[in-house]
């Protein structure tokens, strides 16, 4: 049947507003792995799709398509029940550094394949790289049997796992066409199912940090990967959390490695330690595990599977972090309350100061980054430091200056905030 | 300002139907002809102004950035005044081969640059190369040589002539994206401006033989051509014809050559007449010409033009054309009326015939095609000959057989029919 397809017939009647046959999907995914359709046509493929939609039939045979490009981990020889998380990505959002061990602490395997750093939101590749030595490349066979040994990983997705995925991702990031909810929700499902996790729980963001600005997006992509996970035997739930203000006080590299090792000692943030337990709870209810997360953090078990998972990837757990030379505060001009700090200005500030990167190929700067000394509803009087900027460069601070003073807005009355997780999306 | 674009934000600021700067639509053609502009971004963007629409100012900068990636005709050495046609393409549409020395013994210089077939509809140029020596590549001094001493010339667009149409032409015809009003209006005059034409009548069909099929469509692509020359000082008109059934009885090159010659000589089928002689009074009234094409047509003038220019262009004008050695009737199965015959059908049985080519690069056959031999409206009876079909291969007729019996519609009842010329489109 291959043969009876052309790229532009698959091309037009996408454009056209009608349904890609699962046959058409599996000809256009294959043909592109394998270079017989042209970049130029994937992408022009790629904006019918993020303007027409497709249905959840074409997603479900799109994601299925990408999976079936390279190969799919066996994780059967883990001994503990595999759960995995996927956030969106947000400012601040250093959850899976915590969670992570926390859940396997609690009995659980993770076979967390994570990713870098792209525009404001930062990479948890990039943040574990801020601890001397951590390596985040591991062979299929080190990732299966740290599992067992350690029960979590957290590394690079390996080249062999949804390379459809791997080279359509990058066509989209330079063609436009990466804010499409049927290519968003397959591009991480594909990758999350061919990883082997047996559950996986979402977290989707929305706001001004966020990649989907509106709930009702959100929502959708969620609904959407929900169904794609579900579809594929994975036990898949999200939560829809808010991505408005950073999450914690850390933004950047080192410095959310630091806020993970005070959530990891029982201390931290508030809204750091509340939606790592609700996720750590919904993994752990999703591996079918009965277990207190709470208590693991409060007695220093989920400290050490941090020590541990950090020593199995080469990583010291006691050496310092680097720390940025250069420093300067952003000071309160007024009396009143902290009304809001938005998170994608916030989010912009700590790229600029070098914890960014404008392409996949930069380097990013582990110290660099933004510390938050008031939160939203925080009386402040004039002269109090808002936020502390840190850069490896003195040149880069003026920018993020500015930035960081108008992401910050002080109010005569403290701001009407709403719930940091919103709802759980289940499929059904 | 050239460095202040990204070729993402570009394709963003189209795809979320915002309207581009003439600053963002200088820029992406400048760099798109450059190849800074990759061809994965440009067929992005194309795709999303073939869904999202161009504003007229939009075309209009679109247009000129178009012209400006090349050179401009200077054709002020020719002392006539130069007017042009450019029909939109359709089945059996030889119109330019007569018009086009018409109108030259009229007293016009008519500097025709035209292109090859592609599709269902045939290419002017591969119709004159079935003239045995016939020449279809002028170099720019030629081609003003011949308009000032012959007063007419057919061949070949310059490489100079609209570069970056002629690259974004390519890429539009792999990617589906050809059909974008504002594509094909900047396209075709970027190049007829360049051409340096001082007025240009549009022939834009419409119908199951066009490109657009329907009429409100090719009605806004007339009118936003016709804009475009304005802006640009060339007179420009637009007619509107019906493209539902073949012009004239011949569908091929050398078959169109010999009805050309019928209609040069005072004969051919009336509708190419029809056709032939509204263009002619039009682009004689464009160019200031008070002249009866009629007369020329009838005292052998168009004739001797005709002969002139196929000589300028070494062919010879009394060598024999090229016939098919495989012919095949299709007849009548019953008695009554030919109610209908589907240009586009008969197109595609033509090109099955081996008068059209699937890909740029595919050599045409000079001989193939089709002759009718009933026209809509005609009486026949069981048994008579509806159309001949020609080929050099004996194993195309059957395919195009089953074609051309579905092309051809016999009923009861003489079909109403429309006028062959639906209005002509002037700038207000």
């Amino acid at each position: 049947m291959s043969s009876s397809f052309s790229a532009v017939e698959v091309i037009r009647t996408k454009r056209d507003g009608k349904v890609l046959s699962d046959a058409a999907i599996d000809w256009v995914i294959d043909a592109y792995t394998k270079g017989a359709v042209a970049d130029e046509q994937m992408s022009a493929l790629a904006m019918a799709i993020l303007l027409r939609g497709m249905t959840a039939g074409e997603i479900a045979r799109w994601t299925a398509a990408m999976i079936a490009s390279g190969e799919r981990l066996d994780l059967s020889a883990v001994e503990r029940p595999t759960v995995d998380k996927h956030s969106t990505g947000g400012v601040g959002d250093k959850i899976t550094l915590p969670l992570t061990p926390l859940v396997a602490a609690c009995g659980a395997a993770v076979p967390q394949l994570s990713g870098r750093g792209l525009g404001h939101t930062g990479g948890t590749l990039d943040k574990l790289e801020a601890i001397p030595g951590f390596r985040t490349r591991l062979s299929n066979e080190e990732f299966v049997a740290q599992l067992s040994e350690v029960g979590a990983a957290i590394c690079a997705a390996g080249e062999g796992l949804a390379p459809a995925d791997r080279k359509l991702y990058a066509l989209r990031d330079v063609t436009g066409t990466v804010e499409a909810i049927p290519l968003i929700a397959s591009s991480i499902m594909s990758k999350k199912i061919a990883e082997g996790t047996a559950a996986l729980i979402l977290d989707v963001k929305f706001g001004s940090g966020a990649f989907m600005r509106d709930v009702e997006d959100a929502r959708e992509l969620a609904r959407t990967m929900v169904a794609l996970g579900t579809a594929h035997g994975v036990t898949t739930r999200a939560l829809l959390t808010a991505m408005d203000t950073p999450l914690g006080l850390a933004i950047g590299h080192s410095v959310e490695v630091e806020e993970t090792l005070e959530v990891l000692a029982g201390g931290g943030p508030p809204d750091v330690v509340e939606l790592t337990l609700a996720l750590a709870r919904e993994m752990l209810d999703a591996a079918g595990l009965d277990a207190d997360p709470e208590k693991a953090l409060r007695d220093g078990r989920a400290m050490d599977s941090w020590r541990a998972l950090v020593r199995a990837q080469d990583g010291d757990p006691d050496a310092a972090l680097p720390v940025a030379p250069e420093t300067e505060f952003v000071r309160a001009e007024r009396d009143g309350f902290v009304a809001g700090i938005d998170a994608y200005g916030m989010g912009v500030a700590a790229w600029r100061l070098g914890a960014g990167r404008a392409r996949k190929e930069d380097p990013v700067s582990a110290s660099a980054g933004v510390v938050l000394h008031r939160r939203p509803g925080d009386r402040v009087a004039a002269g109090d430091v808002l936020c502390e900027l840190r850069s490896q460069e003195k040149e880069r601070i003026p920018a993020a200056r500015e930035l960081a003073v108008a992401a910050v807005t002080v109010a005569d009355a403290a701001p009407e905030q709403g719930p940091l997780i919103l709802e759980t999306i289940t499929d059904r």
